[in-house]
């Protein structure tokens, strides 16, 4: 089985194509360009590369949000073109889990945050679990780990969610472009042990929402390309100003 | 400080370039295509994306062997000659420990190996060690891990590192280009819990080289462009035949 996976969720642009267990390609650029100008000449560039012939791609995943609601459209509009004019399903990855699945295997809580601004953070927490497996005969178990929420993905301010990881009590691996705005903040507040993940491993990666999609796929979870949307956990500033002066 | 990070060991061709924290761009394929047709294309394109100026960049980070001759030589060549156009040293990643760090921060034991043929395969066992950092007057740890050798990279046959693993009697973690090739004979030799990595983290990357590269860095360990030479760890065919005829 075949996907090609995209993320523009975040200050990141990233492509993938991955076939069963082999990443074929992939493609991160996190740079000030914007998305427009990056996922498609990317996918491009990608496709030429491996010479992917489209025919052969089973569905489109995709960072279904949260995120920056201008990257958001883009990756969505994308995703959307795609799947329409291949006639393939669309797999939503939400956000935070995506980014989640980056630490794949890890024993600690895995707490993405990205920054949301107006002093909140889209994040969650998750963990991996082990998952026994005992081929035929054999006593010697064959392991393999599942992606499981903790707490579901939210708009929150750092405060709250540092609260939330002291109150589980447990190490936790932080990663995602809010680690930078929020480290000292989170050096004061957090009573558990803590680290950051490093440079390959710390932000969006088409190719870990496409290992993820492949287990969503298993279990059936795809939508039609013409019934996705974008998931923004919050009203865009158009939407909150329209709110705020009809309340007002 | 910035790396360009490259690897052509095995069957991925990858170019990363990485500045601090920040995974700015990053490029890899692993498809049927030789890398001399892929990896100096992949770090062209990379560099135009990124817009990267190279008077910024301060170090060539590779993947130093073992791994394909062919592959080890195009890497070689290319880090070499990027060193020496930009006066900037080289930092030599030994291969399997740069695939080990895929898996930055895992609990488990991390078992790389390579299909070397001849009835070998390249590999090594590594584990992350964990290292606390007080903050100032603060109390709660902050930590990182670093990566350590439990045993060298080697070129073994499977049996004998499945034996070595077993021995350890800890959870493993295998990855690597030789797992499609010997998951079979792995499940039959192993008494130990083991699992393997999932597409996004079971291939070499050059981010991960670059992760390892800035850990070099600090401690001193590059070379001179001139003085940089692959590690192949076996002879290749062409000197081992020479061998053989000379005691024939």
């Amino acid at each position: 089985m075949k996907i090609i996976a995209i993320d523009s969720s975040g200050l990141v642009a990233s492509v993938a194509v991955v076939e069963d267990d082999i990443l074929i390609g992939e493609y991160n650029v996190q740079y000030k360009k914007t998305h427009s100008q990056t996922l498609l000449p990317m996918l491009d560039e990608l496709k030429r590369m491996v010479e992917l012939d489209l025919d052969t791609v089973d569905a489109i995943a995709l960072a279904k949000g949260p995120g920056s609601f201008t990257g958001l459209r883009i990756g969505s509009a994308t995703a959307k073109g795609l799947g329409l004019a291949m006639k393939v399903p669309l797999v939503e990855i939400p956000t935070l889990d995506g980014l989640a699945c980056n630490l794949y295997g890890t024993d600690k809580l895995v707490c993405p945050i990205m920054d949301a601004r107006r002093n909140q953070v889209y994040t969650g927490i998750y963990e991996f679990e082990r998952m026994e497996q005992h081929d035929g005969s054999d006593e010697t178990p064959h392991l393999s780990y599942r992606l499981k929420t903790v707490l579901g993905q939210c708009a929150v301010p750092i405060e709250e969610i540092a609260e939330k990881c002291n109150r589980l009590d447990r190490e936790v691996i932080f990663l995602g472009d809010g680690v930078p705005v929020f480290a000292e903040r989170l050096s004061q507040l957090l009573t558990v042990p803590y680290s950051f993940a490093p440079a390959h491993m710390n932000r969006q990666r088409a190719a870990s929402f496409a290992t993820l999609a492949f287990s969503y796929l298993r279990e059936g979870r795809c939508v039609a390309a013409k019934d996705h949307a974008p998931e923004y956990l919050r009203l865009s500033q158009a939407e909150r100003e329209k709110q705020e002066k009809e309340q007002g």
